[in-house]
């Protein structure tokens, strides 16, 4: 595969880039094949990227065939780390070389998502932040190969990333062997992006970062050269879906949030010069960066954020963008393409750092950032599911979602009001998974409106969200909900009758919609049962 | 009522400590029911008071006893801000005046407890963190008048707190009027305890606080002494619960936690020397320090907690406490004449903080907690209830278990297994509500045993739970609905047959017990709703 699909690139790139394959480098260039028969058959792999952004490309699809090439294959188990989710080439080709047993700390590839949910795949869930923790004391299996993107290693250790920073900075120095794909896509020029920093574990001292753009750490992950057992030689882009113009409900969603912004600003709430955003994957998040770009009433905006997407390149376009803190570069071609051309000037912009740091409560809470995050469903006392479909199949995972959210400034879900042509609510009585609670969610909006909760008992959210956020299809049904629970509840605090309280996942399960006029509700088959599992599980796919 | 309760006290102790009542104390020297007489009718009233512990014990009883005076009772409309809960003197009377209208931010006075469940008064359950910030920036109605009790005022406006440090910080500053309740009980070395420092909002100032015993800020309040409008003197202890000596159970949870963290000093992940303790209140916390206190393998103790109670003397007296900083001192009389007596001594040993600075996200991150608090429930996959009965009804609050779980270094559940001779399991298969989720809750631990739910998946999390903490008597019933929700759920991550997730609460509600052996069901009437209602509370109640 390795002289297939890179010989020519190779040949070309190492003659027009002489000076990137120092003689460390070349001592250690061998084909994506050779590294994959290193690999033990029970392998623990610790990979780059952070979305698919900066992560190892041709190595996990050599290790995909040996395995496939084997005449043992059931031989074969591996445990694969990463930053968040990452591309077809790490989590698609693993998830369905039918050998991955575990996978932390994040998914979003649809191979590997069935997986999980049939059982096959362990998936461990769990708050980005919580991650390096987990792995350098050990309650992890150790890590027996790291697999990262570069863009350059030098002879005493300094391995300098590519597009993401991601857990590169944890697995590498706990590895036993190292494994590097160099990728001459990416220029030279990408080295200083990065802002590698761990923090110690079991000392009271600060992460001293006060402000977006404070460095603290190194550009490079320093690891000892000796662990380092082979490079491989790529030239490709990262596979990013790409990047698609927001929809009407997502322009209305992010108006109503940046009406809520300003207002915040004249009651004195939020600063004039405004705080640092952080922002969630996908539409709405673009379209509220598209509408800054566009409304003039905001002049300049830092962000602190684990991804960013095509839509920076509004903020850079509107020269709006101070400055970009960030895990994660996950460019379309086209975008990619402009990062490079405008690197020098768009360095002084961005820093990208380890998930760790900005994921970080501490930074979080200190630096104090207006957290924009989608909700999978909410309930009418603004509890949020993010990653459950039917409390029980995985969509996602919870990601940094929880991190940002528990230390926010302000909180704010987003979420379209409804699904599937109306067939699902994305407001229901009771949520039937609770990622972030009535206590920790603020704001909740959706293209119907926005609902402040803050200060306010959960009758008197359940009041506004009713009438704010939720679809006129659906309010009259989630009024009689709630006037229902209070003549049966148990108490009159959080009102709620138990037996109807998931009703309408229940019917969404057994008749394919939340709404009881829909369809006459039936007696499921198991056929049925998959087809509005499939039917549901493309609705809350598109909804990320 | 002044005079009737307090000239005794008051002429003997303005003889034994002249120098306390300075010129400017004897200028605003007033009777309770005459500060009372100031309020306006419709007030929002701020308070010092955290637990029962240095909170206002005349003023409010006053007030109520001029709104029971009043031929117009009707006029009256009283918020009351506090720090958590606080006694039956501040809580207590003003519930039961009928004319409170909201409470912030925690309770746990079963008056206000019966009202707010009711639906009577509105009561804003929040994380203890956010409530600074919600009062400063005006999310609340702003404060009329503060009510705090000190133990010295100076003419320029510095007042020195009583036994919590509580909101008196935030509250004083933004009242309009001050009103002191100077209580002589306290000698005037209590001074000296507290660290009073805010954060600033808005700024990306780190909270210099490495380490549990730094101080950053003043030993008192400083206000602008003009808005200080009258002070009364009181003599009284604070009427906390006493100390109660923990049950069996509560030893064994506290020896399956000792082990678990001894293990962890094993393994590497804590330091020999420890990580600092947040706990919770109540039995299970003081069984804990007790287990410590008494246990050659623990040499010295810090605390970085909210409230300190009288178990502390265990540690004091087995000489493990290196230093305590909390938010309250929680002493029963004795534990407050033993307080005052070591004083000299002690003192090198606390600081009393602000709930925002113990809460603070940032420092609970930074020093790295090992923070332990009680489930009221938990469910098979880890989820954990703590603020609400069937759903509905509050308890407490959530109070501080947020802050502290969100950001701990481990954190830790316990709850026996079993409440109201096993009518309840405080272990099943779904939540009525959820405050800590799967991903922040790592340790869980009954009577029987501890689970480690750290890298676990879904299912893996529900085995060990029902193998270790569960009751034996609900052992089988639950890995029933494991097993069932297996075979009927809609995706394998988290399997759940939604609908007979929440059966065990509907069957608590309707018969009185979880368990299907008790008795035979039957269609309740609304008396048997109210009966089971009172039980549950009584049980739910005996398990804070």
């Amino acid at each position: 595969m390795f002289y297939r699909n890179h010989l020519i690139k190779f040949s070309y790139r190492c003659f027009s880039s002489e000076s990137r394959i120092n003689s460390f480098i070349k001592s250690k260039l061998m084909s994506a094949e050779d590294v994959a028969e290193k690999f033990p058959e029970k392998v623990t792999i610790g990979a780059s990227g952070f979305t698919p952004a900066g992560y190892p490309k041709v190595i996990p699809g050599a290790f995909a065939q040996r395995i496939k090439n084997s005449k043992n294959p059931e031989n074969f188990s591996i445990n694969l780390y990463t930053g968040a989710s990452t591309g077809d080439e790490l989590d698609g080709v693993l998830a369905r070389s039918g050998r991955l047993k575990l996978k932390i700390p994040y998914q979003s590839h649809k191979d590997l998502r069935k997986l999980i949910n049939q059982g096959k795949v362990n998936f461990i869930d769990m708050h980005l932040s919580h991650v390096s923790k987990y792995i350098r004391e050990g309650i992890f299996p150790p890590i027996d190969v790291a697999i990262v993107e570069a863009c350059d290693v030098t002879s005493d250790g300094r391995i300098y990333l590519t597009n993401s920073s991601g857990m590169s900075g944890t697995y590498l120095p706990l590895a036993k062997d190292i494994y590097i794909e160099l990728n001459e896509a990416h220029p030279l020029d990408m080295k200083g992006l990065h802002d590698i920093y761990l923090p110690e574990i079991h000392t009271g001292r600060p992460i001293n970062i006060d402000y977006v753009d404070d460095r603290i750490g190194t550009p490079y992950v320093r690891v000892n050269p000796e662990k380092i057992k082979g490079i491989v030689l790529t030239n490709k882009y990262d596979s990013s879906p790409g990047f698609k113009k927001p929809d009407d409900a997502s322009f209305k969603i992010a108006n109503h949030l940046l009406d809520f912004i300003l207002d915040e600003v004249e009651h004195g709430r939020i600063p004039k010069t405004l705080l640092p955003f952080q922002s969630g994957v996908g539409n709405v998040a673009n379209a509220v960066l598209a509408c800054i770009a566009q409304d003039n009433r905001f002049k300049s905006i830092e962000m602190y954020t684990e991804v960013i997407q095509d839509s920076i390149f509004d903020l850079i376009d509107s020269d709006k963008l101070r400055f970009a803190s960030t895990t994660a570069l996950t460019f379309s071609s086209e975008g990619q393409k402009r990062f490079h051309r405008d690197l020098y000037e768009l360095k002084s912009k961005f820093i990208l750092r380890p998930m760790e740091i900005s994921n970080n409560p501490e930074v979080i809470r200190r630096i104090g950032l207006i957290t924009m995050n989608t909700a999978l469903e909410a309930d009418i006392y603004g509890n949020v599911n993010s990653t459950h479909v039917l409390g029980s199949s995985m969509m996602n995972g919870i990601g940094g979602s929880g991190d940002f959210t528990r230390n926010a400034y302000i909180s704010i879900f987003m979420t379209p009001s409804v699904a599937k042509d109306g067939k699902i609510s994305s407001f229901v009585p009771m949520v039937s998974h609770v990622d972030h609670n009535e206590h920790s969610v603020q704001i909740m909006v959706s293209e119907q409106g926005l609902a402040d909760l803050r200060a306010k008992t959960p009758k008197q959210r359940a009041e506004l969200i009713i009438e704010k956020c939720v679809h006129p299809m659906y309010k009259d049904l989630l009024r009689d909900y709630f006037q229902h629970a209070q003549r049966v509840s148990f108490g009159q605090h959080t009102p709620h009758d138990l037996k109807q309280a998931l009703s309408w996942h229940i019917r969404l399960q057994e008749t394919g919609s939340m709404h009881p006029d829909h369809q006459a509700k039936k007696e499921p088959t198991s056929k049925d049962t998959e087809k509005a599992a499939q039917k549901i599980d493309q609705t809350a796919a598109t909804k990320k």
